[in-house]
């Protein structure tokens, strides 16, 4: 079963950098990689963090099988049979801290760190930015499509259209993560426990004489769960007359229907149309479901127009992110082991959001213990101990260093968990469920003008002093070489 | 292993019209259904079909093992055991018609075609769509990228940011098909024998203490294969003077260093100084790779600024389609059996497009013998002779019947092949190489017009004269109703 093993999935350069380091003998050296992205997704005030029960998965059946070592050895870089035993044996064995899957996450923050031998901290960057950038992504566009419908029902519909399988069940769970309701893709549903849901295609109509045939069938396989999609021929003229003759022989049975499917024409005309047919019917307890290329923009729309959908079916847009398919995340090398020390390192860029945050550090949410509410992230060395301690620190934008302000009555609290330690895995996944209701529970600890939509405020991510300052030395240290 | 089985890679209502079909005697019945796309993506003037492989795979593999099984029963559907059991035994049974990988395609051309029981047939529709869907997509965004830099070598960087492990590796044989030389997934590489590439990152540069140890280094290692990234602290004063140092190094030991990779900064300007630089100190031959955000229309601008870039490495971009993340394609019922024989259904819609063009139809493509292109694509219902016998065939605008013209020097190629018939393989996979050779001979076989990559000429996609009045009768039929 080689083909599901994802230890060679990553970048050719990961063990090229491997085998330079063995050849050298620097391989065991310890180093510190940080994943972080430096903006924030669709021009929004967040992102929710997800992609960590993947990554677990991922350094837990980490190992190099001998189908990989002959691939290896084909290789025109003609490794050299000590690195490939080396290999063999691999195993990860170094540390690992995440930010918890559902939390609210803003620029510049780590979401993972590994801390372990150069050798295994670069083997595994490429698929943890692999995981942690479409997950992450995928939840905060369902977070996003969640908040213009707070009280509605939520299915994520886009299998067909995701990019492969992979990106299919992972963007469900992460859609689930962040408020949706079910999905429509069984095998999430199976691998992750997401509730599922489905209605009926047009083929299930075509494959029938006449559109009431077709329901009057469907609701004798599924007295239940009838929703009838009712756009196959005519809308108003065709599917909603027939489905209301549905509705009343399941009536006459003793069942309800469920509700109609909109899948296609202005969602708020006919849905209008439909509520008002229904209710003169009598059935204003049967709902409506709408889909077509659904997402945040048009939901709000389509509610600024009293459009009368109780059931969302978002695909395409939410599956792919498609207003920005990706989440630009990055890993670092922020530290690294020199003559048995840790010694912080940097990148320099021409473009200053590109200049790495350096060193060893930790992550808190600065909470004000008045308001209950997040107040900034803060970014700090290890050995700094004010915050820890709680006392009076300095918040100021690390661009703009003279807008600042300071704040004392406040709990900081740690945003890193530890996942592994010495490769053994010592974090307790909470279910699909607690992390839902953990992320319910993250958006309520912001301020709502973090979370809207369209021109949020920004967020204060906030170095300490002390990390600020190293990371001009360090800046100036590499410039004026 | 359970997880590897993709049988419930399928939407719910799938299923559950199974399920309907099975009760009311129905599932047996043959169906005619036909993957298409309607709007070629990017605004572009073809695609390059791609996803064949995945879906041939994905049907020999079909089945519904215990968990599957177990998972199904638990549903709210309460699906009965008999049906449950008739799951158990479940294995494709059907024909299946495909396009082969590689070819260049057009709107609401067949690509794929699935005759089989409604049954069968309904499973299938989801997963064949999610993967013909996403390496359609790829491989036509890759295709366009080998446009603007037919002679360059083109490598496939985009694992990172694709959207999870699934797309990373079928992305990659997409791109290879369309005309890449390599990938950077290693895996991509073992499974399906793409030559693959690596340079090195910032991350080995930061873990020395000097740019110029950390090149030397690395060129210890790698004598053969040094391509060495100049911009982790300043390109011009530290990467490539260093890289030149390293250049003489290898000199001196008989070895010649392979390139320099640009990652930042103004590509034009810094190729060009940088080609400047290595020409001065006598590297001529070094090769300069570029990666940071590519696409096709910044390549074209960086060529048109005369870049001096030899090595384009593309990621992101490529691997999500950032300007457009999904094909939509569609999975349509065109025809089904009725009482023993197999009639013509249609699904009418508002919108013009997405009327379905009904019928077990024949796709050809119709080669102008004369200058040996591609004139249109003809659909033709199959018991039409003409097209087949080589007859003179009109060729007329399906939205404008106005427009047309007749022809008849022509070679009528079908594009359908047979891939599967009664649930066996009849087809011939084609090596990787072979649908790469296959897809180059491809894009010789059109006018230039047709793949320009902005604004290019419209492509002939034709029905013919009986197909079309089939189609026009189906509709007036539905909408008098």
């Amino acid at each position: 079963m080689s083909e599901n093993n994802l230890t060679l999935h990553t970048d050719k350069y990961q063990i090229n950098m491997m085998y330079a380091h063995f050849l050298k003998g620097t391989d065991k050296a310890k180093a510190v990689f940080e994943v972080y992205f430096r903006k924030l997704p669709f021009e929004g005030g967040y992102a929710v963090c997800a992609g960590l029960e993947r990554v677990i998965q991922y350094i837990q059946n980490l190992h190099f099988g001998e189908e990989e070592i002959a691939y290896l050895r084909m290789q025109e870089e003609n490794y050299r049979e000590d690195f490939l035993s080396a290999l063999r044996d691999f195993k990860f064995r170094g540390d690992l801290q995440a930010i918890p899957e559902g939390t609210l996450v803003f620029p510049n923050v780590p979401l993972v760190r590994v801390v372990g031998s150069i050798f295994e901290a670069q083997l595994v960057e490429t698929a943890i930015l692999n995981f942690v950038n479409y997950q992450t992504l995928i939840a905060t566009k369902a977070s996003r499509i969640k908040q213009v419908a707070p009280n509605d029902i939520l299915l994520e519909f886009g299998t067909r259209r995701a990019q492969e399988a992979d990106a299919a069940i992972w963007g469900a769970r992460a859609s689930y993560v962040a408020g949706f309701h079910a999905t429509s893709n069984l095998r999430a549903g199976m691998l992750f426990g997401i509730p599922t849901k489905g209605t009926h295609a047009h083929a299930w109509v075509q494959a029938h004489d006449t559109e009431e045939e077709a329901f009057r069938a469907y609701a004798d396989a599924l007295p239940e769960q009838v929703t009838l999609l009712v756009d196959t021929y005519d809308t108003l003229r065709s599917g909603v007359p027939n489905a209301i003759r549905t509705a009343r022989l399941l009536q006459s049975r003793g069942k309800r229907m469920n509700a109609i499917r909109l899948d296609s024409g202005d969602l708020a005309y006919l849905s209008q149309q439909a509520r008002h047919m229904l209710d003169e019917a009598g059935f204003p307890e049967v709902k409506i479901v709408a889909s077509n290329d659904l997402d945040e923009n048009i939901i709000e729309g389509l509610k600024a127009q009293d459009a009368k959908i109780d059931v969302w079916g978002v695909g395409t847009q939410l599956i792919t992110a498609a207003d920005q398919p990706s989440l630009g995340g990055v890993y670092k090398l922020v530290a690294r082991e020199k003559d048995g020390v840790i010694v912080p390192v940097i990148k320099i860029s021409g473009n200053p959001e590109k200049v790495t945050n350096p060193g060893f550090k930790d992550a808190y949410r600065i909470m004000n213990k008045k308001t209950g509410k997040a107040e900034a992230d803060y970014l700090a060395l290890q050995q700094e101990e004010d915050v820890k301690n709680g006392e009076r620190i300095k918040l100021f934008d690390p661009i703009h260093p003279y807008i600042f302000k300071f704040i004392d009555n406040y709990e900081a609290i740690p945003l890193l968990q530890n996942i592994f330690a010495g490769g053994e895995l010592v974090y307790k996944l909470p279910s699909l469920d607690e992390i839902r209701a953990y992320h319910a529970e993250q958006m309520k600890s912001f301020w709502p003008q973090y979370l809207r939509k369209l021109n949020p405020e920004g967020y204060r991510v906030n170095l300490s002093t002390a990390l600020w300052k190293l990371k001009m030395d360090l800046i100036h240290a590499h410039t004026s070489m």
